[in-house]
């Protein structure tokens, strides 16, 4: 059987929070099938500012594993369990950049990590990230992404 | 049974354009199961400018306003009934910004709500929106999407 | 019956390089259903700079074209074969541009003129394109694509 993912997060030392609610009218997650698409997230605690400017690549990296918790918040509201994704399948990191700024891989890394160390093979994705010119409310990441689900 | 798609729409007093097609050796729209994958589309009438420069974030939400009801467009050219769709699943909002725009919610709204007014329910989709530093043509908005269709 | 894709890209001239590696903990590529999501790619040979500044439309297209080879070094490693594909389903081209920048779709024509190349019909693909204020070590274009695969 192996440990349960709510277990991997008690020893990664992440207490999910409530899903953060969507702002208008959309909705935090939508399944069709067995495919769970959901909404763009970003970090918790309103940090405003882009990389290469305000933000080092490293504190773009703690972000990004900030947004990742926020998007598996929402994830266990849509599934009642971690333990019913089978697979991470795709994210978009969408980073608040300076247009010289070269790093936004590592950036999203914050992201893919998290993935991996609650998931393990199940958590590696398909992903693109780009620097965007800005971002709503200044955040420094929002990152969109979609799993796959038990059937 | 309640009311049709079509007969919403009227009482909207949205009247469909033909689709607009695309503009190289792409496809509006792709089908692939119960799925249909719709191109990015931009509002009718090929406004120009950034939101934050030229165009005021109340603009912008008639801008996406107006790309919603071109991508609902090519979703009726694709389906031949707007009823025949199951669900909004997904949508992605591309806004031409300048660096310290911070409202691209906002903006996107003007999608969403279309979608809520149009389809109730199945209207709610999940949601990502950046700022982009240049779209094709200057266009203010581009919104790409994801339907399910009724199997 | 029809010739082989591994065929008609030898009548291209085009050689498929091995894939390259993802830089960090993701995949190139996740299979969910008979899709399959492919991570974003860029050109080979590392060019650096953005469109409307370093670069003209015209290279533009040939890097989405290089690009594009890539994608498909990608598919035919995750498929073992690109007669596997059914149909491009997809492809959101990041363009590293210039603020002024208006020529993104001739730009990632490159890519969608391949796919036709390649694929014929069922090259004919969904898909939008954005002005990226920067890409990860300042790449011209990185294209995120989905691939429908024969069941």
């Amino acid at each position: 059987m192996g440990e349960s993912i709510e277990n991997r997060l008690k020893q990664l030392g992440i207490e999910l929070p409530d899903a953060s609610g969507p702002a208008a009218k959309y909705a935090n997650y939508v399944i069709t099938g067995n495919l769970l698409f959901v909404s763009g997230k970003g970090p918790s605690g309103n940090p405003k500012g882009k990389l290469g400017r305000e933000f080092t690549t490293e504190e773009g990296y703690q972000y990004a594993r900030l947004a990742a918790i926020e998007v598996l918040a929402v994830v266990k509201d849509a599934l009642g369990s971690l333990d019913q994704v089978s697979r991470v399948v795709r994210a978009q990191g969408l980073v608040n950049a300076d247009p010289e700024f070269e790093e936004h891989h590592k950036v999203l890394n914050g992201f893919s990590d998290l993935m991996n160390d609650v998931f393990g093979e199940k958590g590696l994705h398909a992903r693109s990230v780009m620097g965007a010119n800005s971002l709503r409310e200044n955040l420094p990441i929002v990152i969109e992404s979609v799993f796959e689900i038990k059937s």
